[in-house]
């Protein structure tokens, strides 16, 4: 049954926090005076040695069993056997796997603010790159391509925020909890969980080994970047496309073959896009195994974790070649001179007939829908209509002060300075934007930075104490 | 195909938000003086007409033309088509979306907020009433009710937390986004924001009309409640079953047959436990809808709404059910007195061995193990092992003292006085947690009731402006 | 607690089947002699008064009870007590369920050879109809718009399979299985099954009132077929993009704005692949409800019953409009003239020079990408190259078959008749799978038909059983 | 990029079979007189070393470019390139995936009958092993190990009889499709077909390379198998659980730790469970990728290959422990003595009063009812009631033969015998069913058995086709 039921090949994920998790653990014993001195140093020093690189072992069903059996032989039974006082694999699994979980929060929060970053910086580059924006997959209003890259900046952005919410619900440590009810001895909680960098313990013994939804949530977390990157792709593979032509994808990103080099295919979003799938996937499986289960520890929550691993694994991958791509991305120069760009100023020039001329807004848009229709027919494009047509479709004799501003809106790089609400496409507003984000960006790397430093600080300060014993 | 695709059927939930969106809309036109005073109180005085009551009206394709429908009758097409300037649908239901959304999340709160009351409460009437701790489905070691209780009511409390969280995300205002672009009208969002109740903006246009996210995490956090909801039912349809006996569930609250009045089923807790899956199903079927949408607004969108409201309506009931039905649950009386109970002690005494006798460890557990195993050979339990029987199976004389502990360990109620760590099920730890949820809970509903105050603030400003127009 | 788990609203659905089950058990109950015939007639004349609509009832649970309480009130109590002999809502629920589904079963596999006729159809229409045949959503060989559409014929074609698979599964009878144990009168199990349309009994009693394994599976084939409808509303808004402009949709499929005429969205192929999304959701979503359910009837059952009727429901409507939109599609009278068409026959070039100079075949697709670059480079198409151009590129003096072939191969028209093999793009090929399919399709209808008109006929032998007592 | 988009760690399931095609298409080609037969002979030499046996290789992106690339370096690029005329990854892929599943589908259904084949067994020794049959977790009847056990056995009958329906649109070959317009050769299709085993081609080819329902659907019968495991699992935990003590799980198919030698963890059962839901999450995850998919082949489909070869994986071994605890699974002793089992007579003895007194059903249940209740107002049981009782509760003078049936109904042994309808646990009726049963297992085991043979000849006609070049 060991093959069926060992966790022993997932478990290296969690091996070294287990290492360091049975180190504080022994510290608080000692200070409970639940072991002797002499007892706890031969055990910390026999941790030591394995904390970096796992002994070798082979037919045991986990890491718990195979660290106190490497522990035992080193110190004998009567000493190691101590180590497993006052706790429980229930409570120490569960505390391992938030350790683990939390570097990998950090790390992907790292590599989410890098591909924030590169996002910013290849906007600040096509503030003035226009390009059309997009409803029901038609070419709706002009925007520019940085307003486009900053949309996704900004959902990204709010999982970068939803991650470090997360991240305090999953600091919080179990130890103590035992198999389900706690301990009759005295140990410090508090103590194990600053050795370990928690900021806090989860109180009720029960909820400490018999939950889970700091994983769900996590997951969902991650779920919610992948449809974020899912729709990046999608945007990419599809102004990408032969028939659509917006933008270039760098080479590496792409794959041709030796007959077809025009046609570039965009293989790595494609499988992106995919595993994107497969993290939302992992959250729906977790979903599955944990409805209905009963309270208690269950031995279904072992089959959750991997799910963890392999979504953190696959998100980071995902967002590191994110992070590749994007700076490389090349609009291409045909963009602007699109025949349907002009026609994409209909709404404007609408508001200016209403601004200029006075015009009721539904009047000012039927003559809009007038004008195209006209020029569809007469196969022109707005742009070759002459003052003569404006004032015929729009029966009256415009000033030209209307005339040169219907000009502008006809001019898409001069349309986006005529944008004026906050948040919209023009290049004021983009610059703006970037420079706003530039320095969130820099809070949210300061907060990562310093998570990272009080993980390191607990680890020393773990390492001390068991020197000090 | 207005049958196919309308969504007038849903719409009736963001019915009101619109009406106060266009409100909102007009005062921030009339302000930025791109509509004027009179044009926009005969609007404002057409809105507050059917601010409480939709018009009636068969054949559109939704609640946005509608409004605008009847406007326009009652003002004239002149003035009623200028309400529609400077903005577009994309903008608008992403907006009232969120003012829905708002008050639904601040709702699920509040019943959840009721719900851990009412754990708390019998939590506090069961502090000393033994019960089995499970893990694996098998009692392992004697909690007690309240431990129980208390566990899930943590559980629950981190949902609250994460509602809290997410409200802020949800409470955000994208209109003046337009249909994809913003504007070149200077409305001022932030003003139609304010006026609406919202926190902040949704700055990027492209972003405000092209993302659901905040939709996705509503689903996800409604989906944790939903699965810690769905182990609650699980557990009691468990300690009820007619094999366990450790709960009566309340009359009102399990079905019996005619010919079988000892049998007891678990009705509401089996459908509680199945639509639990359904709102979980909801978030997954959102994924589903949303993964590899290209940006912009595409009206898929428009199908991922009613799983919002079909999630928080069920999700409502589910709580407001739990709430009537914890503080009715019975402990059954036998529960103490189950004959598996002194076999649950055996940690404990194995416990009391390394401290008492200064036994290693691991010697004691396998002590504990040949008494137990002893003991169902003799078909005894373990209270009724004598000194004698106790000197036997750890091979030497225990001292008086040890004896008596033994003897309180196998007493459960005396047990839970042995258990010394934090958040252990030991009566006093349980009082102390109790008080301190308690008190956490009071802050938690005077944040909502905070948020709650803001936005009818916010509703008093809206009608004042609009009054003094 | 009757509001909450009340399933009256969903009950509808099952209304008349429930009214037939009883009549046929009344039937078989009375053969047995477990009720005498002027009881049994007295029960009958009283179901058959409400067999087309439901009596009034409010207050009750479910449909079960409404009916029983009908017939009682119509005929007294130890009458119509007795037609509740030898059975349960257990096992009535059951078969009452699978009576529904295999209706609807076999409306979705009409309204599915529906659409697949227009399909074929339109097919027909466009055998010749040059089309680029897409990978990667990169143009990659040139097709036809029949072999388009023939694709997405098979697609559904196994979808039609499947249903008529299924529909053997679903169409079993439970009636008989009692409440979990079947029943120690002798009622014939066999004849209830033959009077309700049943094809055989599901045997067990216990599989027949626990097991949901027949909605899984229908629900699994539902989402198929609504991943194959995604898919082809995908390619649907794809083509009739304003970018790719390959289609046009008919204008009652489309919405456009007064302003943008030139703007056609597809809206109701967005709302589909949504709803498509929300089929596919509620098969997982009976997923979640089923993992990990206990052997037995439980009351979660109930929920999983509306997922179907919804999932057929939207299921039809979707069919339904795909076959009223397929046979308005247009394609774009410029197809065959795009730019990029003639790069698409690299391939078929290379194989010409494999076949008519000898050529190792690496070489000639070397030589073609070749080529395809110079083109590209002199922003010349191929089919502008000379024969001195193909002689310098391939490095030989080429003989004058082989510049026929290729300049062949450039018209995409004739390059379709190069294709030879089985189900290629060749009209021919195309002409004889159309009239291969629509043979089928006759072959599925006959089948669909005779399953009906089975029903029927145990539908006339049922009232006349009922008559004949 | 070739790091992250490669496949060649999954690719080696698809391996052999991806070997065996490329010969099949050497002959079909050498046939065609596309290559000759020198050149055809080379290459099938080459592919013969290493059909066993993939070389050595890295870097490459899978293992299509792997087997090229050995050939080519083996035979030279003149030789080694024709290989490739008239194919492509994309048809090869799908061909490959299906040969492996096919065998994938065949080995599921062999441990699927041999589970099958186990449960009957068990059956056969407990006709008689009378048990509590469960509704809404409540002892509902009494019924027989042996009626639960078939109730199984039928669930996954049919999932045997989907496995051998889905198997025949599996079993289809693409081969000849091309990249997605089929070629110019004129290779035979069904020579390929029939050389690698298949039944039949899949004829358009851009339905043979673009579509992965076949996928799709295997991924749907696994996730019914696994549910279906999933019950049978948590049937186990909770009769097996120290509450319930119905059944005892096997030593070697449960934990306990040293000190609780009482508590008999079911680990693997839970572990089953929650791979049964991985399992149906990856049914999930495929739908994720493939709704709103465009047509033709998109690189996505290379991530849902894995998790068929996942799913098969994992549920071939939960199928192989299941097939090894069933036998061993012990019925306690005390079942047919339970307290609550005199009360699971209450319907039949219902019955009986209505059979030999005729009285009217609802009085006779209603009777019932009421003796229960005295019974447990009095801490009696139904088997202890004098006959006087039972005069007095129906209020007349009963019949002796209803009293000797009484008491009959009140031995569950005996009342096992009183159930007279087909499918019913009468000892009688259940080796009927397991006969039947039995019988049926060895059909499926023959068509099993065909399919297999039918592979073998397949492969044995493409060696000697090979060798015949």
């Amino acid at each position: 049954m060991v093959g069926f039921i060992s966790s022993l090949e997932d478990d290296f994920h969690i091996y070294q926090p287990t290492v360091l998790i049975n180190a504080a653990h022994v510290i608080a014993l000692q200070r409970a005076r639940a072991i002797d001195r002499q007892d706890a140093r031969k055990i910390l020093a026999a941790l030591r040695k394995i904390e970096k690189k796992a002994p070798r072992g082979g037919g045991v069903e986990d890491i718990h069993v195979l660290i106190e059996e490497y522990v035992t032989k080193r110190v004998g039974p009567d000493v190691g056997g101590r180590m497993h006082l006052a706790k429980s694999r229930n409570d120490q699994v569960a505390t391992a796997i938030r350790m683990t979980l939390r570097i990998e929060i950090l790390q992907t929060t790292q590599l989410l603010l890098s591909l924030q970053s590169q996002i910013i910086s290849l906007a600040r580059k096509h503030e003035r790159t226009v390009f059309p924006g997009y409803t029901h997959l038609q070419p709706a209003q002009p925007i520019t391509f940085a307003h486009f890259l900053l949309a996704h900046h900004d959902s990204l952005d709010r999982s970068t925020q939803r991650l470090l919410e997360i991240y305090q619900r999953v600091n919080m440590s179990p130890m103590g909890a035992g198999a389900i009810a706690g301990t009759s001895f005295s140990v410090n909680r508090n103590l194990v969980a600053r050795l370990l960098g928690f900021d806090a313990i989860v109180e009720n013994s029960l909820d400490g080994i018999g939950t889970r939804d700091f994983a769900l949530e996590a997951l969902g977390v991650f779920s919610i970047v992948s449809l974020d990157l899912s729709r990046l792709a999608q945007d990419l593979i599809f102004y990408s496309s032969g028939d659509v032509g917006l933008v270039e994808l760098p080479d590496e990103f792409s794959s041709t073959s030796s007959i077809m080099p025009q046609k570039k295919n965009p293989d790595p979003l494609e499988v992106l896009r995919a595993r994107c799938a497969k993290i939302a996937g992992n959250h729906l499986t977790a979903t599955i195994m944990l409805h209905g289960l009963p309270s208690g520890y269950n031995l279904d929550f072992q089959e959750v974790t991997p799910l963890l691993w392999e979504s953190t694994g696959t998100l980071k991958s995902c967002l590191t070649l994110m992070a590749k791509l994007v700076p490389r991305i090349k609009v291409s120069k045909s963009v602007a001179g699109k025949p349907y760009m002009p026609f994409l100023a209909a709404t404007e020039i609408a508001n200016i007939l209403v601004r200029s001329e006075d015009l009721p807004f539904r009047k000012a848009h039927h003559i809009m829908g007038t004008a195209v229709r006209i020029a569809m027919k007469r196969q022109k494009n707005l742009r070759e209509f002459t003052p003569k047509d404006w004032n015929d479709v729009t029966r009256r004799k415009l000033n030209p002060r209307t005339l040169r501003e219907i000009s502008a809106a006809l001019d898409p790089q001069r349309l986006l300075h005529l944008y004026r609400s906050k948040g919209s496409p023009n290049p004021k507003e983009t610059r703006k934007m970037a420079n706003r984000r530039a320095t969130r960006l820099k809070l949210w790397n300061r907060r990562v930075d310093s998570y990272v430093a009080r993980l390191r600080m607990s680890d020393r300060e773990l390492h001390a104490a068991a020197r000090s014993i």
